[in-house]
């Protein structure tokens, strides 16, 4: 199941701070951010071996996930640099309702392979 | 020296994607972002071992460094999600000139340790 997990982050008069260290159980192999997006539904779908983290560093979107067949459609808001959301393998996820200014960070724990995507939906 | 290089960036009708991915001389240990900043100058150190990479993924701000003693200071601006700024251990850097709406993201070589930072300038 997906789960939001709060970044450790740092206030002061100076701004603000946000850490990313020691906390994911896998290494981060791949980074990627969208940003200047339009109304498309991003994502719909799972994989074979790839964890992600994702974060919306901007504005904010919505995320889908269903973790398996039969199971209930969890649906969370990422809306705060801090907010990061825990997607598993077996996480069919998709994104939309991106605010004009979103950008959303993704951090992924291994390289890009177009073999680790599978992207037939649970029923 | 520091030096700026450019991220695989695809642009379709549906907006904008940047991936980090095998570029870089180092495995990502820690990544921090700061957000909602004031005027202050940051930085203003170098390090024993951390290497990193800087990018301003919201708005635009300075990166000014000196790589060793009676070396020139070199200027950059970071103003695209696209461009990385690369940060040598011997780099002594600092960054100001914030817009307001500034996103500066840092990817360090590293885990934080405060015996790691070196603040004395070079002359």
């Amino acid at each position: 199941m997906a789960h939001l997990i709060s970044l450790l982050t740092n206030t002061d008069a100076r701004g603000n701070l946000t850490v990313i260290e020691k906390i994911f159980p896998f290494d981060i192999k791949r980074i990627f951010y969208i940003y200047g997006v339009d109304s498309s539904v991003r994502g719909k779908h799972r994989h074979h071996l790839t964890r992600q983290a994702a974060i919306c560093i901007k504005g904010s979107c919505r995320v889908s996930n269903q973790s398996g067949k039969g199971l209930p459609v969890q649906e969370f808001i990422l809306d705060h640099p801090s907010v990061c959301l825990m997607i598993e393998p077996e996480d069919f996820h998709w994104m939309d309702q991106f605010s004009p200014d979103a950008i959303l960070m993704v951090l992924a724990s291994e390289y890009y392979d177009p073999k680790d995507y599978i992207f037939e939906p649970y029923e």
